[in-house]
């Protein structure tokens, strides 16, 4: 098994020398940098880098330490994780399966590099399928009556599963602004379109009605604007006059299980910086 | 040289027969059917089809023969033409000019069924450029100002070259509801954006700025309603945060040349059936 | 739920009337024509036709009587079904298994026009997952030296179930000529390369030494000559030099999945006509 | 306009602190980095770099310090150069002409970071379009019989011009061995397959007796292996049973369009290290 390496990802007001400087430092400790990307928003004079390297001695401490140098000496925001470190993730979701079962599959075969430890949903449908998993599955249904103790009770299994991330696998319901503020912890979704084409409800219908000749699916971080955060995949398919609305949804079904899971997987793998409500991709 | 076909484009209220009722008033006329493209929209009842068949005798009187059974007999809105016809296609253009050396290129090569008769521009930068394809080439300021008196001159050369088919070619004028109303002829125009996403100006600034992860083109039919056409066909392209706007533009370029090139295509093919401001497309 | 259609698939020597003889004899049996679709081989000058309706009366009676028409008064080659009417399916895998997951969920999900019946495999390691189906799975292992009794096993088995259509999800043994002939029933191949290039083993690796840019899929009939089977379906993702050979194969993963659905869709929806080693596909 | 930067391309066997050294050099002469990317080929143990930056002062000066820094400190193979220096370009082409306006029109646009100096061919046939862009055309019939002194007659005249790489459109003859060692430019060709499939003669001939679901283009560099060099990129585009040959043509002239101008401009971006008979594109 490959030694653990450190991933780091920094960002902040551009300098000279900051490649320079990242990478000195991790030699002068004999690290050996396996891949370092750098993006400059030159408009916004914004630096941008994700270096992955092999540290000579204690991982963590060696973390900790660039942690502080970065942020210090750098200036930089940064977030610096272990490669062995394995993100505790959450799944979300209502009834629709197709993302459910794509997505379990995936994190079972070792394709993606977290835990998946829990599904929730605000419906009891898929917990039989989960339990023959062996994933936890909670159920809490959710009304606009109760919409805001459901998301108590949904945030205290988050928390007891100490999740890092939650990913809604088609969950048909809006997270409140006060859920993701509690939360504290990202929060992938998958929408059934192009966006910015075709946000809101219902988007295969309103594909099918404005005639559209290609339909897409989109995955970004949840924000409290519904379908207006930052997006981190998408993709298309084409689609013609002879397609009725159920073969959309049905081939709407195949792009959103692979744009949904290559978001997750590049969010696990820490490949993503967020700034400005836009992502840079680090792939 | 092939002998001439026949090309019906009919659509209206489905009923009993009809594909057998055109097939076999072909047959009973010795013709030979080489493709036949039919449409049911189950929902709204209506049956759409294209046949392209060699005439047994003089196609001009078949055409008008089979224009009238298909009206009278069966009920439906019919189009057809005899396949050596090749309409007379306008160009409008502004100063970017892309697409313009790619449509006359593709026209001048055979790729076109059509002849292009003439260029119409606001601006006078591509007067040489056109000259030297040998096109004539008109030039005609449009301001606020003069916009309704610069529509009407334009109005003239359209009729005087008996114009069939406009096409824009990032021509970066609207055109007025009573300039598509007289010129009585269908007009393509090529959006640089994947509609209903990014309609109005600059779509390549608004895709940046919303961070999205593919740019597209769409070809479609001008109408009153700026970008609301029926859409003939649309393509995207891969972009990543290193791509400036510059680079969208660039990468775009070529998207737009191809969707608007296959657009017009289509339409010079007559495989395109507009119906509730969609489009069915017999490619 | 809708009424049973008709489907029917006729190749055969082109002669003047086919498209109306067909839209007749339905006609006059006061049949309603959904779909006709028709292909022209002008160089061969063979008629290919996929037309399906929904007969007045008994289906079953009609599709004989259409059956006769077409052999005896049309010349044709014909397969007809009623919609209704479920191909029994057996899939066979050895231990790779994410064809293996999708294509059984995308059955279970209702997206397939077919019933998977059973699971052959050389390897035990799927049991477990086929019972979590609920599906029989049956294990034989092949060795070269008992490969002959090996097939005589896995015939008897296939015989038993009735099977219409055999799906090889990744199945690593070749299977002989003598099996396919006894089997006489069509077996579907996915082949983890663009074919023809990288034909044969490990074509993950053969793409990786070559420094292609873009890794395939391609679904095909398995014939005698191996990968050289009518391609059904195919389809291509862009790689690029930080693309490992694991990572071609995670990547082409999902073209598997993607490439062998869509052509086990095309088999079952009756859409395919096989002619010269290679396919019409009517979608 | 912005101020010239240096474009180094450097690979060798890798050591520890490759990538701060790197960067401490540029960062001590004050230097501003505005990309740096790269790869390690783990297999081989060879590291790659591309690395951009603005020189604090005379650039041509600070070229030839790196150059002999990389060569002799790093151990490294090094091509540097500076951003405003244009490589001079030389087309060469037959009679297939859609290549030929495509490549000319975007070095005319600004698109491709060269100058376009002279068109070679051996036909007459594009002499006047040629001349109509404003470039030099040079003819020169190639046959058996002729064929080594007409490759000197062309190595002298891309000598004369000082060419720095060499284009081929489409050019319908192979180059010997011979003329690839004496002209000492890389030659990047155009393939009108996806390569490695369907190499050689008429490979739109070849995919449709195939019967393929996709065609391709491939770029790469010319080498004495017919087709075997370096590929550069590849695209595909979907076709069907409807295609005739002539549609193949038609539709696989826009690929090969778009990948021969991809090619070239990543070429004069400095983008592409060769290695191994395979391509590593900093894109």
């Amino acid at each position: 098994m490959a030694a653990p390496t450190l991933i780091a990802r920094l960002f902040g007001p551009d300098k000279p020398g900051l490649v320079a400087r990242v990478a000195g430092w991790i030699y002068q400790r004999k690290g050996n940098i396996h891949h370092a990307d750098q993006h400059m928003d030159v408009a916004a004079n914004i630096f941008f880098q994700r270096v992955e390297w092999t540290p000579q001695e204690d991982a963590p401490a060696e973390a900790a330490d660039f942690q502080e140098f970065a942020a210090n000496e750098l200036g930089m925001q940064v977030s610096i994780k272990v490669s062995s470190q394995r993100p505790k993730v959450a799944l979300m979701v209502s009834k629709i399966d197709h993302c459910f079962h794509d997505t379990i599959l995936r994190f079972k075969s070792g394709e993606l590099a977290g835990e998946l430890v829990c599904v929730l949903s605000n419906h009891p449908d898929l917990e039989a399928a989960t339990q023959a998993y062996s994933i936890p599955f909670h159920y809490c249904p959710v009304q606009a009556a109760n919409k805001s103790s459901a998301e108590a009770t949904q945030l205290d299994w988050l928390r007891s599963y100490q999740v890092d991330l939650v990913v809604m696998a088609r969950y048909m319901q809006i997270l409140s602004d006060d859920f993701l503020r509690q939360l504290e912890r990202p929060v992938i979704n998958i929408h059934h379109s192009f966006l910015p084409a075709f946000a809101g409800g219902k988007p295969y219908h309103q594909a099918y009605e404005r005639g559209v000749k290609l339909i897409g699916a989109t995955a970004h971080y949840a924000t409290p604007d519904l379908d207006e955060g930052p997006i981190i995949h998408q993709d298309v398919t084409r689609i013609n006059h002879r397609n009725s609305i159920p073969e959309l949804v049905r081939k709407g079904k195949d792009l959103e299980k692979s744009v949904f899971a290559q978001a997750i997987r590049l969010h696990l793998d820490s490949r993503i910086l967020v700034y400005n409500n836009k992502t840079v991709v680090f792939d």
